[in-house]
């Protein structure tokens, strides 16, 4: 996110919103395409042409101008507003991060976004010891004025929104802002909705699916100044918010248990690693209080008056796809080494990965890697 | 421990013995006085007069023969060892330890302690997790060719005795070499006897008292490459030995367990404040298998032979004792620091210190302090 902080009129968050529907459109490329053409009307306007250089035989799907009116209207009906990365409502912790979310939804307290805030993750199969514990201190940052961020899933989840209830607590969801998962927690749902803020990247009535639930962890993460880990098995979801924090440069913290039980090895493991053991909620503000907040990078000057960075000439574009092509594999492979197998300038090589995200030949992989499919 | 390391000769043994056995000598004390005295023979007769410099009115009381025989007797009828510091079969890594036990008693496999060692301490209340996976890591660092040493104590102690005893095993005793504590642990007691090695400083004989548990501790810690604290909570004894084995530069481990079990805030914190954290014998392996084990700083060229450092003139000490007591105070106080405060030379107020303590006027405390009586 290189674009200045302002707020958006209708109409722009209206072509932001269709920019990030569009098939083919993840949130790293929209940022580019933002940087490229400098609004998203006119990136929409170059990516039939961009996918058609890409390899696109059949035109790309942009999203409908009814369709975005639908969700703008879905939103504005259950009381939730749409924001977007560059909007100074829109969390700047969250904003730092590479692949911000380009819009998010947003109901209940949004002025509970500006606090100082720390995520609270673990196993969904919690022990008894290990819900009691999340809740616990979970109260205890609420009180001591953070606002306390987890997922909504049962568990852990589930303890550390109910302790942070009364002080202020985030539930990141993986589907629509209005779909409750796992249904049973309905109730914490609608009283997050009343004292706290729900958020979601995912469009208005989206049901979730698996791989809805990394993404949403790198919100989790990304609202965050740090991660607290407070079960969490070998393979448990919880690890990936952990990795997802290290990579966005946030605090790792976990609580220890024993080793006897299966529950605490990732969170064991994560100590060993280097996370900051937590026994109590005053590990978790020492551990935070002297962090600066993730912070913007503003670009310098006015990028809407500025200049764009100027698009590389088709003839040297040309020559490139084939070498990009050659260099890729269906193994992810980093950008900046992509660049440097490829023996090209690094404007040359994004262009062609754009093209060829956007005609569906090559797709983004966390860390900045890139993959054919 | 500065002295060469040969075997002793049965008079000079007895000597030894006879001067730790000395009113007012600790271990420092001792190995000062070989330092100074070239021999326990040389020290033994010294030491009234040095004792009387020190302000003491009443004679010195200095082992008597008779009693020290006895301890020899008593010892060879159950078939245990005296050895000495300076002796090749005397456990190197405790002789590298500055306040060594200047003689052990030694019952049982004594070539046991020339393995690589580990110390397993922690609880006596322990949990049946707590115990469970002591005995168990105990096992896998025994197979993996670890000596593993502990205190005899209930809960983790014993577990840890008995999962290594079928592959070696040490326990170090507060008291007397034959004196069972706690009298349950009899047959694991007899047990070690007969597959492990039982290790003393105090006489044959001796009933344990509160403070000959804090000294033990440093003898669990002087074996080991490392300490690894199963369970402990805030005021553990099990503290003190990771504290010493800190002082002695050893590895220090501990198991990580719940914040709610307060059996585990020690270790817990023992974590947060630097100890590795230990899930499996692996973890131990991999902590210590870099370290090279604790060497005994060996005197250039051969002590007995070479001059001993001279003793301060008998001028110097006069004015010098009148400095030192007006620095010293009942808070201990660094020897280093002493000696600065004194603006006094290094040797003249370690004599003058010598003096005070067979003299009974100054005690010795851990970390290299002192302090007035």
């Amino acid at each position: 996110m290189t674009q200045p902080r302002r707020t958006l009129t209708d109409a722009e968050r209206f072509d932001w919103l269709r920019l990030i529907r569009t098939e083919n459109v993840g949130p790293i490329t929209f940022h580019r395409l933002l940087d490229q053409y400098g609004s998203a009307r006119a990136a929409l306007d170059a990516l039939p042409e961009l996918a058609k250089r890409g390899g696109r035989t059949k035109p790309l799907r942009v999203a409908s101008k009814a369709e975005v009116e639908r969700e703008f209207a879905a939103n504005q009906r259950i009381g939730a507003r749409l924001l977007c990365a560059c909007e100074p409502d829109y969390p700047e912790p969250l904003a730092a991060v590479d692949d911000a979310p380009p819009v998010v939804s947003v109901l209940g307290h949004a002025h509970l976004l500006r606090r100082r805030a720390v995520a609270l993750v673990g196993a969904r199969n919690a022990s008894l010891n290990g819900k009691k514990f999340a809740e616990q201190i979970a109260r205890d940052l609420g009180e001591a004025g953070f606002l306390v961020v987890s997922g909504l899933a049962r568990g852990i989840d589930t303890a550390a929104h109910a302790g942070a209830l009364g002080t202020g607590t985030a539930a990141v969801v993986a589907g629509g802002i209005d779909v409750v998962y796992p249904p049973e927690n309905d109730r914490l749902y609608r009283d997050i909705v009343q004292q706290g803020v729900v958020v979601a990247e995912s469009a208005i009535g989206t049901q979730p699916q698996a791989r809805h639930f990394p993404r949403r962890n790198r919100l989790i993460s990304g609202l965050s100044l740090g991660v607290l880990v407070v079960e969490a098995a070998l393979r448990s979801g919880s690890l990936i918010t952990a990795r997802m924090a290290l990579e966005q440069g946030r605090e790792v913290m976990a609580v220890p248990g024993s080793p006897l039980d299966p529950r605490c090895q990732g969170t064991n493991n994560l100590i060993k690693e280097g996370a900051s053991l937590v026994a109590l909620a005053d590990d978790v503000i020492r551990a935070l209080e002297n962090l600066s907040p993730p912070a913007v990078r503003e670009p310098q000057g006015d990028l809407f008056a500025a200049p764009r960075p100027s698009e590389p000439a088709e003839s040297e574009l040309e020559a490139a796809r084939a070498v990009v092509l050659e260099n890729l594999g269906h193994t992810p492979v980093a950008i900046d080494e992509l660049v440097r197998g490829c023996q090209l300038s690094a404007p040359v090589v994004l262009t062609v990965v754009l093209e060829l995200e956007l005609a569906g030949r090559v797709q983004r992989q966390p860390g900045n890697q890139v993959n054919l499919i």
